[in-house]
């Protein structure tokens, strides 16, 4: 998630980067750790002192373990700067939720209180005059965008839904200090497998947001996946339908939806969505359609878990907090293939 | 899936391998279409002729397009052959569907009326007595193994059944004749997609088999998704409970159904089913998991799709109705990795 | 390739992309053949009409098959416009060649007279008043760069030399027309093969390279594979050194004759060459190591064959072509993982 | 490698697999460290404790880290137990070599005098009265065989050899203990990288070998690869040529070299070797071309690093030692894809 936060700030016209740190990799070239951007930089991983970034820098990305950035971020606050986590420490709004999913109670109440969550297509007036963003979680990030139009609509039952996502291996969380072994190549090539059956953390953040869009609480049967790719999320909601409606009336409620969306493209019907349509940009592709033998819609959403699922939607809340357009540094076409 | 049945056949100790059909391949040696069988066998393609084949075998396994294997199949049985049918031509049981799900009439309909479903663990003793077999389709396989015992000991609720199925390529169809752009490897590679949104082939056979366990209809949002790797199919079902159960409990339902089969292996807790620990065999691994949040049960599967969801199976099918010990030519460990 | 090309030059800040053709996909938007250009480009393809192209272009990209370039370039030539060709119409200066290796005399006589060879490493002033550049080959890209700072300073005995190329599928040629089942996912996947053995079309483009910066003939024994990525190129040469040579003294004289090129990265010692540091970009990664025992030097390069192996070295061409700074549109680090 | 052992063991038809050892997962059942073994046995992982091996079994594979099979050897030599060796310990004949490239010194100078090199297309008549074999290492195994009816027949100049290997990342090493992150999924996948430049440990391997099938000191410029796939081992040779040779010439003298060997197959013409046609067997395959251009034979390999590079051919060479038909166990053929 740094790694690839990095490559899109080095060419963001609007930004110079001051700063990394790193306590594992102190004092190490930051090209060091990364070979892809030899010649790119000169930066050398600081330690991981808040008072330091609050210093030489006026906003803060932090790609911290869950549990850190609550300590870092006080730091940061008292001194005036905004920062956009990409944590999962404040995303949710309920501090009893980080008790009961992360095992610990949150240490920075007044930091929750104030963070906004960081997906501009439900929250982009708060995020513009925000001074702490919370990312989404990758697969939230999928989920939310692949059933928003629904949800807000009041077109879907809110009991029943079911959602499934596939994710690349870049999402599952970072390379240093101890590897677990599924994630060496051996054990993840060639292999599909579920992990969290019930009981995946980022449930609580797609309850969340979904129950504001519906304005009434919403429960998620929500199962991940890993599979053998390095970026890449798809995820694959079926919702019951609260009426029947056709596939293009669906369609036409996304398009309405996403109207003006610098980063949302909604398919045309027959053109189906994958993943590598979107990796190495901030977009999320949605399809729904409608499955009326068991009044449900299918409704799917690509995107890259390094991308719309992380690093780029945090350049994307940094270009609204900044007032500045908002494909400003992320204007890139995905890669293909 | 016919090279797959090539490599178990081969060394199958109770079979002789007497001839094999291709139209396109016709006079070509086994061992230049399929260069891994280089030195294993010296027979050449033939022309796919019925009556040729009722001469040289006994059994016939025919692994032919759909709506091919009902052109063939009344030949082989008017000359007592018997049969193992690798196509979706024979599986339903309802000759109404073919016109819905595969738009054309039926033109056997003897043979559909004797066919007899063949996943052993269900069906057992009328395959052991069939002389016309209808293997099951790869998601079908993976879904029905998954949910099972829920639904056939009344502990699943027949609405709000949603399976998400996840295949790996081989699982895709003929690499013969035209070639879909979406399996050229930098198509598929790096890449997820669903495909069949509301409208897979397989959903009325899940449903037909589901339907006979429960006693009752039964309707499936069933989504499949192609993922890149060679083998491997992985079936996630979200089931809607009938009443709270826990996780053990569930598990201990499972043990029960599946006691005694040679070829379902029923997960400890924590134990992870994944794909790698099935490819290249028969087995099926399956786990289940409560979700007393949302009233609903995680079943999960993990089978190779040309193992447990293709030609494994179909030896399995062989062994049965030959009287064989099941296991026979299929004791060979998985692969891994 | 072409898709590559669209990629860099819908955002290269001096370029207007007027107009891209395809007799197979005439008519079609642009997004629908490349689904990651959703929402990008309102063109559509146009038939490959020469003319057409000479009204609404300055500069022409060619990236037609073989033996097809040569066809179209005359007439574009005509109008005066500049061309950069992406196929090898171009690259080998003796017109018998093509006799010898694309079994076919060379229909553009004057065309192939004033065509520069693209590689801006060795010809930059050339390229910079030409009209006519022909962009080198994935291959010989990497193998010319691999040794060019060997074979020009005299270091490298000209007999001996042995080149190992591993290219992604995506370095396989068209995907329109006919595919080769080779490019399967299931026959490339999980899969290694050699091919064109001593007899690859890139051999002599090779050799022309060399040996104009020996001053003297050189061949060249090259082999490429197949290997399972979508995207990268890595060579390997072992050259026999004409005098003892340690790794210190060897890399220095990569560091000198590289030194100012903007996309040629020399590493230091320890660090390794890898493909995924170059993926998505223009550079080119080099490392040399002396092996004493057998009085050769280990020459390797990674590119990523879409890049400086093709599509954005035309891009680097084109920079050259048109007196800009030769990093516009090509400073966007490249992407990893 | 141990995996790869158990999966054959367990099915070979004269063996009965008593013990298997290691002291990080003692105690653990088989079926927890390799879940596709589950109900495949009811063993548990044992100290390593070399005189508890001697009691339990009367033959003993070794698949440990360089370095620790020569404490273990001597007490089961002593014992009088057989012993086949998957680590380098026992390969080189001269002592001094470890010194050389393994920076120590040999403990078990008496095991090592004794031991023979376990390639049976070479050594089989040794093999066949040994007590302690040296399996060789992967890149070895498909180095010597791509090669050994060249030099055996003088056909080849013992200067200007050159070695390109290629081998999945099961090839890597121990998975247990600590990981090097080179082998993780987002750190392989997409990639291609060298690696042990001059240096890697195989090549005193390949050069003692190749000299005594010449009579004469070789010496090799040999580089190997890591590349992304999880089985398979692919091999380039660069042979200069005694004396001007065609391709069939060269085939003629394969066919007659190998011929009646049971894992050795010869492609013909036109054939392209390639790993997938040989993943999960014994299987080498060998192709050879002429390059008249450079006086040079091009000779390539296929094989699966953990079968004829590792356990397979381990079991083969047991089958020597005990006197069984080689392809006891080994019959089964590759898997593909």
């Amino acid at each position: 998630m740094g790694a690839e936060l990095l490559r899109l700030l080095l060419v963001h016209p609007r930004i110079t980067l001051t700063g990394v740190t790193s306590d594992r990799l102190s004092g190490e070239p930051l090209a060091r750790a990364y070979p892809h951007l030899r010649g790119l930089s000169d930066l050398r991983f600081h330690d991981l002192e808040a008072a330091w970034l609050a210093e030489v820098a006026d906003v803060v990305f932090l790609a911290l373990p869950h549990m850190e950035s609550q300590k870092v971020m006080p730091v940061l606050r008292a001194r005036g700067k905004k920062a956009i986590d990409l944590s999962a420490d404040y995303r949710l709004r309920d501090a009893q939720d980080y008790v009961t999913w992360y095992k610990a109670p949150h240490v920075d109440a007044a930091g929750l209180r104030e963070a906004v969550y960081g997906l501009p297509e439900l929250h982009r007036k708060a995020i513009a005059t925000a001074s702490l963003v919370a990312n989404p979680g990758c697969y939230p990030a999928g989920a939310i965008l692949a059933m928003a139009p629904l949800v807000k609509r009041g077109l879907a039952r809110l009991d029943g839904i079911v959602i499934d996502g596939k994710s690349g291996v870049t999402g599952a969380g970072a390379q240093g200090r101890t590897i677990d072994p599924m994630y060496l190549y051996t054990e993840a090539n060639e292999n599909v497998q579920a992990y969290g059956l019930a009981s995946h953390r980022h449930t609580p953040e797609m309850e969340q947001e979904l129950g504001a869009l519906a304005g009434a609480p919403v429960r998620v049967s929500f199962t991940p996946h890993l599979i053998p790719l390095n970026r890449g999320l798809f995820t694959t909601a079926s919702v019951p339908l609260a009426r029947p409606l056709g596939t293009p009336e669906l369609r036409d409620v996304y398009r309405e939806f996403y109207a003006g969306e610098p980063f949302v493209r909604v398919l045309d019907e027959g053109e189906r969505p994958a993943t590598r349509a979107v990796v190495g940009s901030n977009y999320c592709d949605v399809a729904v359609v409608a499955d009326p033998r068991t009044a449900r819609a299918v409704c799917v959403s690509a995107i890259d878990n390094l991308g719309k699922g992380g690093s780029a939607n945090g350049v994307q809340n940094l270009n609204v907090m900044s007032g500045w357009p908002e494909r400003t540094g992320l204007d890139a076409p995905p890669v293909y293939p």
